[in-house]
């Protein structure tokens, strides 16, 4: 068999656990795809030493992703532009182009399906999302003749871990994350993470997928959990709830949603115990049913993982399936506001005469009912919370009511709104 | 494209729900695998009616195995001995055959892998494992790159259906049997599923696949859960841990242990938390870390799921990875008796004198350290059941002490004996 080439753009945590496996499983790998070699490497530095890596290797990503000796491209260099022209570059050269770069495929989405559409290259995406949970495969080998219903996911591995730490160290949330950063477990910026938005281009992903045709993240209602606060967590747990960001897609008749933000989770939901940097992805198949992904969504050796089966694919000649569907053309997105769900709404109050009855009539006056009211006894004109839930409503509804709270003289904090699945 | 032949052996309702996803999903798996066509069916009675498959179609079991029309021959018919013949000569005359036949599979581990060795035909056993779980393909394929090292499964969906009525209900194994039987939940003749056969057909078909070589279930040390009382479930709730039937495949620097039986799980891991007739497998690979796959282990739909998944994979020409590695071949199998574990003991006694001293010194006498020790309060000469849990021995250890025990005369009912794994 004719020895395959293999070129890395990137030798960052990931890429240069990649390249090790490349070599110390080198036996093992080609058994199981195909005889190949690593013809070149290319780094954003390349003053920088890389043990073990010869010089001659070393080389641009335009060179690379043209070279006619590389059959698999492994883009690992993350930013959007540029990897966006040597991805192009490679499939319209028929090559198979193997990428961890999330927000690359979800932001390109329609511009590389109708690359896809006219080359002979392939695209293996199985990094780009939950890390070393292969739920690219499961859902497009696994779930092949199923319609796929809806997909739950925990997907940001950051914003998992500060709720798991909110929850343990009864922290809020400005004081998790700055503890997390310290640490290392959150970025300087932690904006893509904690805003909601990496979860949001992961979903586009998983839709996409499903749904057969190119859904960008941009149409994707995004809510982060950057205001929630030691009480939420607190409150939820008290009251049989998890708080978790939730990416969710869901089909309903003829139409879907797709929707990121904190939610709160029943604890007798396996979702809900997902802890740490732990990512998990519910799905439900119309044949299947209900079934739940749990494992690392990140980090070097993980990812590494993802990357390697996607290669040894690429190696074997495995495009993925890819669904192609009329199924998703014909759904309409539901715009958020005719979202239903629950609701928890937490308000910092003044504790005077009204302030009830005022949060009440906003509710009434939008035909919102309330399902459970909490407030705890407190010295009277002190600062108190005030917690309603309710039942199902349109988002539309809720927003118009929290737009007349938000005007209310008595409060003394924005307040907190977080969607409740039951 | 020319359209590829599918032949079908059996129409259960596994083998019906195919047969109609075949046809009613036609144009997406089509376009997703190849097009084709069901050229044959083989039942066991020809003489039932079944709505809308043309009478032409029916043959002979042995008549598909051969037919020069059949590509992907799928064996649902059940048994060892007939099935056998059938795949072998399907497999030998170069065809794809896809089967969910566990005790084929298993028991038949090492034939099979010799008659793969020497022809053209591939194997798809996706439905095999698990049901709608696509853990054959997450092990085959999405860890591919890894070196598994532990596989801990929930794989029998009427055991773990027995144990979350046992603890539901607060009810003893036997009646939550016949409940079970009633409800059509359980098989008439539950042996292979509460004896733990079936759970160690599936372990034996996941050992083979990641140690890359045949394992017939014969070999690995199966317990069932049919001896487990009331008392024994609510005490591991009391106690922060659940009962579940587990099986068992871990790698140990050059040993593996393979074993089902029940197990002590703490009820903060997420395996503990899959209830009803659900499946769940935990597999931890070198790169990925810990992962699970939960969801329906059985059933007509999810069943279809698995062995449709396989059938697009024959229909693509894409066969299994499967690993053929010395890393198998290189390792021990510990025997049970080396196996190291907590260890749970429950015993009704007659409260009287010496009765702990004797239980006590039977574990002394094989070096086993007390971890816990719990007994009720009760009338002096009334039964009570005393409860001790270990710290870590080895199986024979444990072994030679219960062979003490169970001969004392202060015994009222056999030893409940049950492995605890932290």
């Amino acid at each position: 068999m004719q020895r395959r080439g293999i070129g890395i753009i990137g030798l960052g945590t990931v890429g240069g656990s990649v390249l090790e496996q490349l070599r110390t499983r080198k036996e093992a790998l080609e058994r199981r795809g195909a005889p190949y070699e690593v013809v070149g490497v290319a780094v954003r530095d390349r003053t920088r030493a890389r043990p073990g890596v010869e010089p001659a290797l070393f080389t641009t990503p335009e060179a690379l992703a043209t070279h006619p000796g590389v059959d698999v491209l492994v883009e690992l260099a993350g930013g959007v532009e540029q990897p966006w022209e040597w991805v192009r570059a490679a499939l319209e050269a028929g090559k198979s182009v193997v990428t961890a770069n999330k927000a690359l495929v979800a932001e390109r989405a329609v511009e590389l399906a109708g690359v896809l559409a006219k080359c002979s290259g392939t695209l293996h995406i199985e990094a780009a999302v939950a890390g070393g949970i292969p739920i690219i495969q499961a859902v497009d080998r696994g779930l092949v003749a199923n319609d796929v219903l809806r997909i739950e996911g925990i997907l940001n591995g950051t914003c998992n871990y500060l709720l798991t730490s909110m929850e343990r160290d009864g922290l809020d949330m400005e004081v998790a994350l700055k503890t997390a950063q310290e640490l290392g477990f959150a970025e300087a910026d932690p904006t893509l993470d904690v805003g909601g938005g990496d979860a949001a281009h992961k979903l586009a992903i998983l839709a996409s997928l499903v749904l057969g045709r190119p859904i960008p993240s941009t149409g994707i209602f995004t809510q982060g959990i950057r205001n929630l606060t030691a009480f939420d967590v607190t409150w939820a747990r008290e009251h049989g709830y998890r708080i978790k960001l939730l990416a969710i897609a869901q089909v309903e008749g003829a139409e879907v949603e797709l929707r990121v933000h904190p939610t709160l989770v029943r604890t007798t939901r396996l979702i809900s115990q997902v802890m740490d940097e732990f990512n998990a992805v519910e799905v439900e198949g119309d044949l299947t049913g209900p079934q739940l992904y749990y494992g690392r969504g990140a980090g070097a050796e993980p990812t590494a993982s993802a990357v390697l089966s996607d290669i040894v694919h690429a190696l074997r000649g495995e495009g993925p399936v890819r669904r192609n569907d009329t199924r998703g053309r014909d759904l309409r997105l539901r715009p958020m506001g005719e979202v239903v769900s629950r609701h928890y709404l937490h308000l910092e109050v003044i504790d005077r005469p009204g302030v009830v009855e005022g949060v009440a009539r906003a509710l009434a006056s939008q035909d919102i009912s309330i399902a459970s009211l909490y407030q705890p006894e407190t010295d009277h004109g002190a600062q108190v919370p005030l917690v309603f839930t309710t039942h199902p409503a349109a988002d539309a509804q809720l927003s118009r009511a929290l737009e007349t709270i938000r005007q209310a003289p008595y409060l003394a904090t924005p307040p907190v709104h977080i969607r409740l699945e039951d």
